[in-house]
């Protein structure tokens, strides 16, 4: 049984990139993905997730982050999933990103009863695509080191999942996370459309802030770039994460603020060796 | 007066990405282009041209190739225009990668009733907007250290337009262009409603292979690389690149044949390094 199509394979930096579709049951719906397989090597590659951020496909990061290169150099498998699940209809769903709906999925499991029967992303990610990839490239990844990053709305998504999931991911970084979305009001938006308007212990299940505050397990390192001259920069919370994780002496916050880039992947391209030099590092520990 | 307005702007690698419009004289339209100005340095940056295949923009090279990190590193001052006029209606003029039309415009001069008021992409790059960018940005480059490089159509104008200009760029690379269309059957459709379907001469003045093939000036270094995987392969003609080449003494060919790639921008960021340290040698000899 094949779980998996191939749409497309281009070669790159000696490994491949490739573009797979496959029907996704937790969202109810076909979902495509990219992945890149660096070139053969004697040990098997540590996997690394990118979430992407509103409005973004499984393309926006493959396509211009420059990121293969260096996961190429550091014998590391990416994964870039979509951000919301595709091809269905929900009435009224919006497909921009102030959301809620397509491209703006903000990797939490809906509860409500318009969307909770495709709006899976918590799910998605971090058990059904994460036990198909296990599966598929078994013979390509240590299925024991994955570690998770994103950019954006997938800032958020990779710390939620970091913290959530408890050492599924043995390492998080982010790019401009929405670090506090209950304090943003187009995230919260989405928020309440997803789970509900009462609900508001829902609402910080999925909150970076109240999960770091809060967080009680093991120490970790989260490496954190913001550009100063973002042009979400009041939205994202950059300073509410600083002080969330200055509360908690279990988090070790590595905040970079870079001068004069903004949300774009022209800073992401600019930084991302750094990201991916980090995660590599914390994969082989 | 203001020649070009600013569209956007952003940091990358110390420098910045910009998009301008300006009101082109010699296609009748408003264009777009996008340039990359590395960071200040005691030393005038040097210009290196990328020239884009059919069907993109002034966005795709920019976003996909990697190039800015090299340009950054090599003070290198990158533009990167559109493919063809825009914004205009000129009767079934088809907007595909088979053209005539919009994404099409083979950096040639069009002699057509048709096409000729619009179709001049030659003079548009070699003149107006060279013109323009010395003008523009005269504090900032070098004005007497152009090169040019581009990929598929895009570098069948690099080869063309810099062995018809004569010593106006001083090196030349290409990311498999079309080297020969007179010999491949869609390039050949818009050359006919270009320049004509009778003028046969014409034609050949916009061929590489023929221009290589009977270039009598400075000997000159061409680096061209080849995905062995490339979805055109058959209608690209490296062989015939490789003949006419080998046929003149005053070019020296670098033909690069690589293995397993195809004709997307996954091969082009493999290579791009090269690619740029190149023009750089050649900039700073």
């Amino acid at each position: 049984m094949t779980n998996i199509s191939l749409l497309s394979k281009s070669k790159s930096f000696n490994g491949e990139v490739r573009r797979y579709s496959h029907k996704s049951t937790s969202l109810s719906c076909d979902m495509k993905f990219h992945v890149y397989v660096p070139s053969k090597s004697s040990t098997p590659s540590s996997v690394l997730w990118f979430l992407s951020g509103l409005t973004c496909t499984d393309e926006n990061f493959i396509q211009k982050s420059g990121a293969i290169q260096y996961a190429s150099q550091n014998n590391i498998f990416l994964v870039c999933p979509d951000t919301s699940p595709r091809g269905i209809t929900i009435e009224n769903a919006e497909d921009k990103w102030q959301g809620p709906g397509f491209g703006a999925g903000y990797y939490l499991n809906s509860t409500t009863d318009k969307y909770k029967a495709h709006f899976q992303m918590f799910t998605y990610i971090t058990k059904e695509l994460f036990e198909l990839i296990n599966k598929e490239f078994t013979d390509t990844i240590n299925i024991n080191k994955h570690s998770i990053f994103g950019h954006s709305m997938g800032g958020l998504g990779a710390i939620s999942l970091f913290i959530k999931t408890n050492g599924q991911y043995k390492s998080v970084s982010a790019f401009s996370p929405i670090s506090n979305p209950v304090n943003c009001d187009w995230s919260l938006h989405s928020f309440k459309e997803y789970l509900g308007t009462e609900n508001k212990e829902a609402w910080l299940q999925y909150d970076p802030c109240h999960l770091l505050k809060n967080y009680d397990g093991k120490p970790f390192d989260l490496l954190v770039d913001q550009g100063s001259a973002d042009e979400f920069f009041n939205d994202l919370k950059f300073d509410n994460l600083e002080l969330a994780c200055k509360e908690n002496s279990k988090i070790n916050l590595i905040a970079r603020l870079q001068d004069g880039y903004n949300h774009g992947y022209f800073y992401i391209s600019t930084f991302i060796k750094d990201h991916i030099e980090y995660h590599s590092k914390h994969l082989n520990k």
